[in-house]
């Protein structure tokens, strides 16, 4: 939880999901705080995440080894040094994890010309916020309390942890995900009509078939699916067809 | 639901909430599609809002009119329009809803340089995606399939809805909320040892109270509640403090 000061007005949030394929991280200190980051980039898909720090913590050594993505650069001291933005010291998104307010604010200022920052603790210095983060698969969720409750976050995280976990969602989005993928390659028009009859089908199946009637769907039943295309097919009806 | 190319490995992203106070959002386009990145950066609390377009459908012109962070400039062909990205045209979040793949193309290899950027329907024009979205005051949260079912995502938002509704979480956050500004205001040490007992104090309410006891408390409950700190006070220690 953090404990920052409380703001004049009801801070507000765009939520999004930031792609990192491709994209260099800094994350300024080697502490936990730095690892956790770490370890979220990772995750998320980032090519490149240097560390930056005088010194790090074991896990974060252990993932030098063991990522080729991360990289540990030890000579630094943060209270000197000089950083050349547009050149070798250009990222896409920039983690302070450090306890000193005054490198932090440096930092910020440096960093903030070229990307979105985080100063861990330091509201004021963040161009925004992890939250805290469900993932199951393909399915993500993140929630946000603006600030005002990080650690009851936590908690209703895990209520949609166990949510997601008894009713098959992640299942189906997997499942919908291969349909899809599979309903573009057999009907690859790329005319508005074409489009939008696709669109008009998986939404079909999305809307009408339940969770854990996606969630089941195997190879062979995808190929018979497809085979109604495009006529709408309900889960009684695909049970009905695959007897015949 | 978009209808975007498969990727060849499994996408994934970093979820954030992106702060826009004091932020100016560039939205290209006047359409249905531009109209909901409006409405999506203004709730999100965005300083500046320039939708730029030849043409805006009606629900844009009456924004411009309620809302001053809205604005709307009129006079740019997009496929001719050269932008000066580190003077007038600099922005801190580009979204472009158009559907001529070249200007965005263009709009995007232009702003990546200086912000995040989003075109609608064309994934590896992204930097961001926005997501499913479900809020309830200050609690905010995003869904997201990472591309595979966004459907789908619709439906799992609304079943969230359901779980926070039913369960009072939105008055837990907000009086958590409440809690947590009036023990920094009576209890303000800044020193590490002074931040770490609020912060303990304040995770034990929250991990120990339900969100039906937290989003029931009052201004009484509160004055009470912080008379008995540092002392950690169970739901059933308050009541009968209370009592007494």
């Amino acid at each position: 939880m953090t404990d920052s000061a409380p703001k004049d007005k009801a801070q507000k949030s765009l939520l999004m999901a930031f792609q990192l394929q491709g994209r260099r991280i800094f994350v300024f200190g080697g502490g936990q705080v730095a690892l956790s980051r770490v370890n979220s980039v990772l995750n998320a898909g980032a090519a490149e995440i240097l560390v930056r720090s005088l010194d790090v913590c074991d896990e974060i050594k252990e993932l030098t080894k063991t990522h080729n993505e991360v990289r540990y650069i030890d000579n630094i001291d943060l209270k000197d040094a000089q950083f050349d933005v547009e050149n070798e010291d250009r990222c896409d998104l920039m983690f302070a994890c450090i306890t000193d307010r005054a490198v932090s604010e440096k930092l910020a200022h440096t960093f903030r010309k070229i990307c979105p920052i985080n100063c861990a603790d330091i509201p004021d210095l963040c161009d925004f916020y992890c939250g805290s983060i469900v993932k199951r698969g393909p399915l993500e969720v993140l929630v946000s309390t603006n600030g005002n409750a990080p650690r009851l976050a936590r908690r209703i995280r895990q209520d949609i942890e166990g949510l997601i976990d008894g009713t098959n969602m992640q299942k189906a989005v997997e499942k919908v995900g291969i349909l899809r993928a599979k309903l573009r390659q057999k009907h690859s028009g790329q005319d508005k009509e074409s489009i939008k009859t696709r669109m008009k089908w998986l939404s079909d199946v999305c809307d009408s078939w339940s969770f854990n009637q996606l969630g089941s769907l195997d190879e062979a039943d995808f190929d018979l699916l497809l085979s109604q295309y495009p006529n709408h097919v309900s889960h009684d009806q695909f049970l009905s067809i695959a007897k015949s």
